[in-house]
Formats: structure tokens, C-alpha cells, sequence
């Protein structure tokens, strides 16, 4: 990983977007992506539950080009305004449902809640965007569970370079 | 949890809906809700294995009002008329991949054809639909997985009350 | 089982594509898949990593209605090229999700960038399609995963038997 992830942070929350609450989610998530993998905040943002909302802030930074990785907190449950992994559906071109399937089987041996979070992730253009939950708590618990494999996705989406896995050189062989 | 919760359950079988059979996972699902959840059956139907009924039938309840739980059993295999999985994602609005995952997972620990469940759970209006498989002892068996977090996840349709979790109200703030 | 599994095997890679490595994968699979359960290798090819060339290759074996089992191995990642869950979402008619999560599960035991792979399973017609990860090493433990279902998976695609399960036939019932 040559140059830091260039991280932000995305609230969805009517209630943080309307100033009746503080957003605890999208700072804890900040430190935790800073202290671990020394990624560098970009931008943090807070905004209503609104689908088309939600999808355009997503599109603006991934089509940029000038971030790696965006974090979604809330809007992933069972309430009707829960409509982050519908926004999230909407933008990504290349899901990527190991890491939600992951996250939710982690959750799962702390609290059988785990089973009601709608989490989607996915790619779009070079810039993955990942689900998390609307609390401090499981945002935090559910990020941990993907730390151990951004760096190298990040490096995927950004390099381009085929995995040498299961590809043997053959003798004489030249690169393009 | 106010009111009970409203159930139907509705059985996917060509053969049971021609009177070939009898349908002994309907019953057996009830029976489970009852006693468990205290659930109310509102209705119970048998009808062929087919996309466009199956999602008619969905619709005209979750589009009704009076129903929180559709639990649908049968046609969520490999054979050729199996489209019950086709049909839930025809008419939801918006998927909750947590709860199948989940019974996948638990039926895995039970034998490996688990595997070839192809349930699809989630949401239209204000009502959570469930996939189950055909037979009564894994229709039970799966339903059992997410018993636990029915009754919250029904309340949170039903009441829309935005999750407290990870917001800290703010001195002097009021809800709109 | 009455007659042998029909097996094709498509390595998506550019680089294989172009004869710059050797595709180790394929032989890998089709090593595995005849040996265990005596499948019956129809064909064996190496496309680009190309969406509609994979796409059109995977139709063009389904409907052809030689085919039991397309195993696809490569362009499964986070590479900007892999886009083989992608092809293979766009010719399923019924996707079968509980394969690529068994799968994945399993995988994360042995190391946790399983929660990198975008796989994708489905249904065409009567063709059982399942995308697997580039590495020979990574392919071959994701296949071993399934072996114990395929038999039954592909005795479902071929046969159309509604399953007995959770039907008990009635007294005098004759079936059509």
C-alpha cells in the first residue's frame, strides 16, 4: 500500500441531519480507520434517509476519483426509512457480498440482531463503498471485521493488477 | 410488541394446490408462531408453483395492511418449478439478506444440502416477507433461527420509530 | 445419479487468454470433478476477462442442453477487469446464493481474503453455473465445498421430481 486510504464517511441519520442528535458513528469510525490503517479523512458528511440523497453523495465522491473507500453508518435496518443498501444498490456497478455476508456472521456471535441489518457493499469505479450499521457499537464492531482485507482491496481497485494467483509464467512470456 | 403479530402463511406446492398432497408445513408453521410468538393466522393458502401467482398472492397482502409476517414454504429448491425465491424478489421493496444467511447457515450445521436453499427474505409496505424450505422439519427448523428477532423487526415496520441507537440527543433538541 | 455430470469447465484471464501463463486452474477442476464424482469433461476453454464474451460462452453452453455443470474459475476479485460474477448474474435465470455463501464461510476459515470474493451461483435452464475464485489452490477448495450437493443439485435440474419432502401423499391420490 504505497499512498494512505483516502477514506470519508457518510451519515445517514434524519434525525443527525436535522441537528436533533449528534452523529456519535461516523467520528468513532474515523478514529478506528485512522489508528489501524492510517487512512486520511476526506470528507464526512451527514445526510437525511433519502434514497436519491444518499445515491448522488455516493456517485460524487466515487466517480471523483479522489477516494478509495467510503463508510455508510445507518439507514440499514427494518424501519421505513432505512434505505442506505437500496442507495448503495443503486450506485455500485461490482457488489462485492463477501464483505457484508462476513460482517453479519461476525455480528451474528455477539447478538442475533446482527440477522436484521441489510448491509450492502460494492464497487463503483475504483472506489469501494461499504455498509455499516447506525450504532457506535456495531458500526465499529462490523468495520473490524474488514480491516484485515482493505488494504489489499484498496490496492485491487486502484492498481489493476491481474493476481498473479493461479497463473504460471510461461517460458519467454512478455508483458503487454 | 403491542398487538400480536398478524401472520399468513402461504404453501408453494403443485401438488398440494392439486390435491395430491396434503400440506403439512403450513401447519406446522403456524403451530410454531402460535405457541412461540403468539402470532394470529390470518390466512393460510395453498397455490402451484407458479412466479405469477405466488407474487400476486404476496402482493395483495402486504398491499392490505392487515398482515406483518408472510412466512411462504415450498418451491425454494432446484427443480425446474421452483420460483418461490423469483417471485419474493419480484415484490419486495426492499431485501433483508441477514435473516436467510442466517438460516442457511444454522440448516448447514444440520446437513450440507442447506446449500441448495435458495430463500429470499424482506420487505413490502409494512410487511416482511420469509422464504422457507418445503418440507416440515426444515421449514421448522429454519424458522426457529430467526424466531428471536421477529417481533422486533415487526415492531420496527410497524411504528417506524427511527433507532435510538447511536445518537445521543442533544441538549434543548426536539423531535419534530 | 444415472448417467455421469456433463462438466465444462471457462478460466476467465486475460493474461491465460492471451498465452502469456498457463492456465492451472481448469485442469485443477476438472481433475477434481472427475475423480470424486466421475464427471464427464464436455469441454474446457479460456476466454478474456471480458463481460459479454463470458456471458455469451456460458449461454451458448446452457442452452445448448449438453451441459450439466459450469464450473467458471478467475475474474472473481476486486480487479478492475473481474467481472465474472457480473456475466454470470447477468444469464442466470434462478440464482442459487446459498452455494457462494457455504462457500465462502468455509473459505474465511482458512483465510480471510475469502471475504474478497464476488462469486456468484445460479440456475440456466437446466445448467448449474458456479463462478470460483482465479488460484488453482482457492478454486479447488471452494469446489470441494459443493462436491457433496452437486449430485443431488443436478438430479433436481434434470429430472424436474417435485421433492417428497413435507408432502404425505393422500389415500387414492394419483399423480398426473
Amino acid at each position: 500500500m504505497s499512498e494512505p486510504i483516502r477514506l470519508v464517511i457518510l451519515t445517514a441519520s434524519d434525525r443527525a441531519a436535522a441537528g436533533l442528535y449528534e452523529d456519535e458513528s461516523g467520528p468513532a469510525l474515523a478514529k478506528l480507520l485512522k489508528q489501524t490503517l492510517g487512512a486520511t479523512l476526506v470528507a464526512r458528511q451527514v445526510v437525511p434517509d433519502d434514497r436519491a440523497t444518499l445515491a448522488e453523495q455516493l456517485c460524487t465522491w466515487a466517480d471523483g476519483g479522489e477516494v478509495d473507500l467510503i463508510l455508510v453508518t445507518g439507514g440499514t435496518g427494518f424501519a421505513p426509512r432505512d434505505v442506505t443498501p437500496e442507495a448503495t444498490r443503486d450506485v455500485i456497478e461490482r457488489e462485492a457480498p463477501g464483505l457484508a455476508e462476513a460482517m453479519r456472521a461476525a455480528s451474528l456471535r455477539i447478538t442475533a440482531h446482527a440477522m436484521l441489518s441489510r448491509t450492502v457493499c460494492g464497487i463503483r469505479k475504483q472506489t469501494l463503498i461499504v455498509d455499516l450499521p447506525g450504532s457506535p457499537k456495531a458500526a465499529v464492531e462490523n468495520a473490524q471485521v474488514i480491516l484485515p482485507v482493505l488494504p489489499h482491496a484498496i490496492d485491487l481497485l486502484r492498481n489493476a493488477p491481474e493476481s498473479e494467483a493461479g497463473h504460471r509464467k510461461l517460458p519467454g512470456a512478455q508483458m503487454a
